[in-house]
């Protein structure tokens, strides 16, 4: 039985909350963290025995053995440290820290404090993409040639998020630098970034992009495309196509329904889902449950501090790239 | 808030249990019975307060508004007058009884002592079927012409649960034949039904069939078929298409996973889901909300003891139809 | 090379015209004859060499091997007899005739006069529908346990063709029969036919029927169902799925492109063929193909004399059920 | 009436021979010219009352309104420009010459003559991706945002011709090129181009290269990728996604078939077709129909020689991109 302390229970915390009180064997939710009332409330009413809004519950429980760390982005870092230096085991939600050195110090901190690290790139545990991995591993379509990634939110998120949020690259396209790296099974060595505002002028006048083709050339030769846009009608946009040698691989999006209706105009099926939380809510769960395997059976973590370093380098030399108009290297990690 | 007890917390009671203890606003579980020790564990793990072998706690309880009952199917005609009588509203999984009679008489009791009664056909709540009846009504295929259902499990049961299961009309197409009349949204006056042993002649040696295709003539003068088997080998298939004036609606049954793979071969998608369980889970859980839902605001209850006696007398029709080989009246409820 | 005479400049002479003209290698279009101008001028500018309104430029040219007869359905059986008479082969356009005694008659004449007979039941050599009888012959589905045919026109025709056309199961369904016979490889022993008008109510006054379902029972047991309409809003629809031990088979309608549309209001697929000729365009091609294929290398005939006479007694019986409302046994040939 | 004369009986011009000859109304094909024997066999065959090996019967036959040029490309811009020197309109296989200055000159020698010239860009005339042309143009989708093109042959040419291809991006993604300008209705102002041998070193060492992704940027800032493989292992593969404010439009491979055959391992689907002479079979019939209608009707051509150059021009940028690894801006016309 491993138990668990959360810091913070805002959107993210509280599908942790609800997966670890609830859907997960194995695991014991001790205590939750969390500044504001309503956290607090939402977690009692889940069960969990200290709630506070004080760290101190977690770090002074000797008995805690891991800490979900899902509080805002720029107090990652700090408490992931402080987690490590209590001996805990740290999971901790993506970014690290916006600032790539900071992200560096970080890891390198727990690192030295020899605890567990698990970064929460929650699309590696999506049953569509861990299937794709899969078959690439078991060499279905032979060497591979090329990948394609097309990640499209539905509504871009308020101006007040994209000013704080580290710019398109190091929030959205993460998670497709990560998936491309997991996919692909080898580092990528070159960037070359091209985006502009083609969603909402605001956006741009925030200083960001809300569109994005990103091409990446990894160390085998081989080249990847991500396809970015901060806005859909028709859904949530998250395919993905891995071409080889002896064939390809896609993911298409689930759907709403399997209904489907044949009128004079044609043959209609249903909706994209909405958003992340529908699209990937077993994909939260997953990665939770194999984390605390992880820990039981005293195996390396699946996504590492170093995975999260390799994606903010890459998130960086696409920024440079853009402003640059040319390929970029990749810097070390 | 709603109180409910629950008789009976085997398989279909746990999904049960599970659904109201975690997942449904407005409801609390106050007690399970169940004859069993393990069914009991079971509760009392997800928190239940009141676990025992005594149906007493649940009808001597004045607190509680409602009875589920989840129970073998013999015991479900007794539990169900029995919790009608304590005042309380009744679900009851299908089928009242096997006995038409029987199912008759306990309707008639519920309806005298003035309780709400549902009947558990979770199918009409699932996504996909709710969406076809949803489009039917706004018109959008126009005047219906024709249905079309599939419905073929992956294997057989034990020859021990065939023996008591009543016959396949009675025990698999029932569900259909609910389906049927829920799309179609009139009465069926007559069926034709053929049916044999093509998957296990074990099955006919019990005195039933496993495979058949059935043909319902509506009061409207639609025709309806039904096809039927106790095996595939390609996973689940729940299927519909309901042909009108202006189009053709179709339920296609939902993958594992969005992932094709297209070689040499051709393109493969990937396999349908396994069973009932994954296929019809979330139509278990809204089946409990529109129950709760009704009790809390009053309303009629959505699918009524009037039909669960429809369904059965048209598997009775059926059974005649396929033992005298011809065209059967559907009887009177 | 074979010489080959053509009766009946029609509709379907037309097809049959192009295709020998300009698409069939190994064969050599002598003669049409047609009663009216226009299809001689049709044949004219082809470049046929002979062209007349007189049956004999067929009949008294010794080089003339094969006739093929398009002519109106009512003077099949008198210029199928004749050709046979002066020793061509014969490759006829269902109905033989719409009596099944005269039917039998001519099939028995051509017969005793020993010149290969082939019926034009093109839809067995429509790519989709010959891949699935080839994996059946190969075992990929194993035992067949069901088959379902869906076959439903864009519109009715013309009232006064439904008076001449001998019903719906003898115009229409006759080519579902066909088709049930060779996906299902044996011979169907009763028929169970039910129908009625909900298309439109001059069909009726007709004395036809313009929807129908109906049961087929095969002599392993094995049942068939068939869904007709004589309307659809979405195009001609035109599909099969055969189902068995160990797997399905399907045959879905080809579409007006590979054009997708997603929108907010889901995606839309394009719109099915119109109708037959665009549908089973390279069938009519294939089954010539066959026929000249079949002569020239001294092959049994793929589509006999008796194939027609089956299907025909098939209607027989689906016309007494429907009249009957009781399944009828099929008649000899 | 359009009398056309055709230079060059290999591979294409057969198939404009084919279609010319039987398939197109309001054109009469008076003489073909080939230097091998077997290309005027096949003119022969096909009923063309001239076939030489001499230019002159077409050039100096005052009846002749028109060439349609399918020689080898080197011979692309002499024969264009001798047509347009008799006063013939010239319909001219791309490339216009390998050699950009050299297209350059004789487009500007052909516009100078104040012929009608057409460059043989099929694809444009495609079903599918003239229906998606057709949407955009209606704005289904909104205002464009992003453009994908993946294309891919099923094998390798034979090294000879890799050497005497021009490379790649002339030869193979020149048709993506022109497609990007068709979808997008503007100009491509930078090129980004990578690639290298994923599928045969020998080509590598032939100086070119088997594998590409290209970034294309266009005028009002929106980008296009576009992916070539020299091989893939399951059919030819040629697909389109457009992504607008409004929506998605797709191309999609057509099949081989409508069948689908679900077993334990999933459902799988028929192969892709095999190369481009199945998969656009019509378009090379639709884009003569168009020059003979733009003909007769007086009408501009719907493919310019302006429209050969661009392609050409985007072709030279990547090049050099990829020598250079960095985007270059593509010259003026």
């Amino acid at each position: 039985m491993v138990n668990i302390g959360i810091i913070g229970v805002g959107r993210m915390g509280k599908i942790h909350l609800e997966n670890l009180s609830r859907k997960i064997d194995g695991v014991h939710l001790v205590a939750a963290v969390n500044t504001g009332k309503e956290g607090q409330k939402f977690a009692h009413d889940l069960g969990v025995p200290n709630v506070s809004d004080d760290i101190g519950i977690i770090l002074n429980n000797p008995k805690i053995d891991a800490v979900l760390i899902s509080s805002p982005s720029d107090t990652h870092s700090t408490y992931a440290v402080k987690a490590a230096e209590a001996g805990k085991a740290v999971f901790c939600e993506k970014p690290i820290d916006k600032s790539l050195d900071k992200a560096k110090e970080t890891v390198a901190a727990i690192s030295a404090l020899n605890v567990p690290l698990m970064i929460g790139f929650n699309q590696r545990f999506d049953t569509n993409f861990a299937k794709v991995k899969e078959n690439i591993s078991k060499g279905t379509i032979g060497d591979l040639r090329n990948l394609h990634i097309v990640s499209r939110d539905p509504q871009p998120p308020p101006i007040s998020y994209i000013k704080k949020s580290g710019g398109l690259f190091k929030d959205m396209t993460i998670h497709d630098f990560d998936m491309a790296r997991f996919i692909m099974g080898c580092e990528v060595v070159e960037v070359y970034a091209s985006g502009n505002c083609l969603v909402d002028p605001a956006i741009g006048e925030a200083g960001d992009i809300d569109s994005a083709t990103v091409l990446l050339k990894f160390e085998n030769g081989v080249m990847a495309t991500i396809e970015n846009s901060r806005e859909t009608k028709y859904g949530y946009d998250q395919r993905l196509e891995v071409f080889g040698s002896k064939g390809v691989i896609k993911v298409d999006n689930p759907l709403k329904s399997n209904v489907s209706i044949a009128t004079e105009s044609g043959s209609t099926l249903d909706r994209q889902l909405n958003f992340f939380i529908d699209r990937y809510e077993t994909s939260y769960l997953e990665e939770i449950r194999v984390f605390v395997d992880a820990l039981i059976n005293k195996r390396p973590m699946p996504v590492t501090g170093e995975d999260g370093l390799r994606a903010m380098t890459i998130a960086e030399a696409a920024n440079q790239s853009l402003q640059e108009n040319r390929p970029v290297r990749v810097g070390k990690v």
